[in-house]
């Protein structure tokens, strides 16, 4: 432990994609804990697409990053020092604290973590955030039924690779698009493609009876060619559109959804925070799953926090497969 | 009676918007009524935007029209011969066999209609499918609660006229929009505007709350608008998309569709005929609330089915308050 702690702040805003200029990494002094607070050595940091959003100056469902103080989001650590009962030195924890090294905050808002036997970094995937917003998604809000197709986009990233696999655990065929040969060859699905190709045909090959449940997470031509290929009575639940987070001026939206009515397809914008009466069932199911060997998992993981920025650039060039993951100090589990 | 029967068929398909030459109007010979059938006068039929969808080569929940053949669509007329026991000379009775002077058909084609002291025109669109569209698009696909903001678009016409009424029974607050100023002043709704003036000041203006059921009849800049007017867990039916109906190319969708996701609304297209089994309840309830002077209603009555091609144009140029209907023959209710 030393008397120096380390922050990314927000530089300036990015204008498009982000750029390395629009981060600062900051030496600060040491937290410490006040009254009813932990402080909290932070080991891996979650970079997800949403955060992009969070760059804007605008309201949404989170408050705007603002410039010149620390960006956060999902993080798993170790109790260093706590003047809490709830909390105790050496317990591994999860918070909203990352981006930083080191953090103190009131106990209540710093979740302990029994990790089940299953690796620390995966409570910021398959068994954190992006997993629940695949399971609560995919099931709540796509209710796929058995025998159906499900396609998913966007399938190697951290949500897209869990919805398939669930989608298959509940007897759906499970169909996937992702950005490289490489992905595409990794995919743990029925079919998938390199979206780059013709999609028209490659939906039309790889979901040959049809899409019942369109799990949307990039927008863009993608979604105009599903359209195409909906069932009657199809669902479509959306969870990011990340085609068109960096777009300097909106672009517009697909020239196919006015089969929304033909179709009767419902079309239904989700956000998991929405959805915390079912992270029972979700770590449960998901926990059971990974110790049945029905689900597994990638991550990208990035050492150090200075590369945090780099990290988050990387998603909108399609560098991760799987979670995307900083390592910021050593795993005290390994 | 004569013995010439009048039809009107498809010449050729329109490409934009439908012009006179598309149509014939024909001369046959009349129809007789075979085993189990009916021979029927029109006396009131339908003309209605879907109309447009079919007219179009491709398939759909409805099969195209045929070019050649008469078209068809809602109708009410009077029985004149029957060779069925469910229907007798001088009933009153409903039928999918529009754009005609005469028709024979089995009689369980045909349906019989209590007018409950309604004028027989009512059944083509306030007790008819439009209204039927309004009371289950309104009511099962937006699921509008008391205190909440309800908007219309195409408010003037068949289906909107209603949802409005409908929406102020329910205890919400209704706003709409409509392509004239004759048509607003005629709303019988909280607010309303002429939609070719500033659409985004507006929805601003008279939706002072934001809206939390977009009733959606025409698509265009009017669903562009409305993302950002929307609330949190807003719901959209979508019933139609009249701005597009004539496009000869596909248009972009609305710039604004990636709110669906921080807003979490749900946008849901639907078809009237999916959902008789509320037809009872429809019936019952709307019959109810006129007789109540809850709901009142206006209609377009064209005379003389040789203008039926023209009075289905002039849905497009907005030339009907309320439901559009061409008079075919005597109404023996008056």
């Amino acid at each position: 432990m030393t008397d120096r702690s380390l922050e990314v702040r927000l530089a300036s805003r990015p204008a498009g994609e982000p750029e390395a200029a629009n981060f600062d990494v900051v030496e600060t002094d040491m937290p410490s804990a006040g009254e009813g607070q932990a402080l909290v050595r932070n080991v891996y940091m979650s970079v997800d697409p949403y955060m992009r959003g969070r760059m804007r100056d605008i309201k949404s469902y989170t408050p705007p990053f603002q410039i010149g103080k620390a960006l956060d989001g999902g993080a798993v650590g170790v109790v260093e020092e706590s003047n809490s009962d709830a909390l105790a030195p050496g317990d591994l924890v999860s918070s909203r604290f990352g981006w930083r090294s080191h953090f103190a905050a009131p106990a209540v808002e710093i979740q302990k973590i029994d990790t089940h036997g299953a690796p620390l970094s995966a409570f910021l995937g398959v068994l954190g955030m992006p997993g629940m917003t695949a399971y609560v998604g995919l099931l709540d809000i796509g209710e796929p039924k058995e025998g159906e197709t499900v396609f998913v986009s966007a399938a190697a990233g951290a949500v897209g690779s869990l919805v398939g696999q669930i989608a298959k655990i509940k007897g759906c065929r499970a169909v996937g698009s992702a950005g490289s040969a490489d992905k595409v060859a990794h995919l743990v699905y029925d079919a998938a493609f390199d979206y780059h190709g013709d999609l028209n045909r490659n939906l039309a090959d790889t979901c040959p009876d049809g899409i019942d449940v369109y799990f949307e997470n990039v927008g863009g031509p993608t979604l105009e060619a599903v359209f195409l290929h909906m069932n009657m009575f199809g669902r479509i639940p959306v969870c990011g559109m990340i085609a068109h987070y960096n777009d300097k001026e909106p672009r517009p939206g697909p020239k196919t959804l006015i089969s929304i009515i033909p179709k009767r397809l419902k079309m239904q914008g989700f956000i998991v925070s929405d959805h915390m009466d079912r992270r029972a069932d979700f770590v449960r199911d998901v926990a059971g799953w990974i110790a049945e060997g029905k689900v597994t998992y990638r991550e990208t993981i990035v050492s150090g926090l200075e590369k945090a920025p780099e990290a988050f650039m990387g998603l909108f060039r399609g560098e991760n497969t799987g979670k995307m993951v900083v390592q910021i100090s050593d795993d005290p589990t390994k």
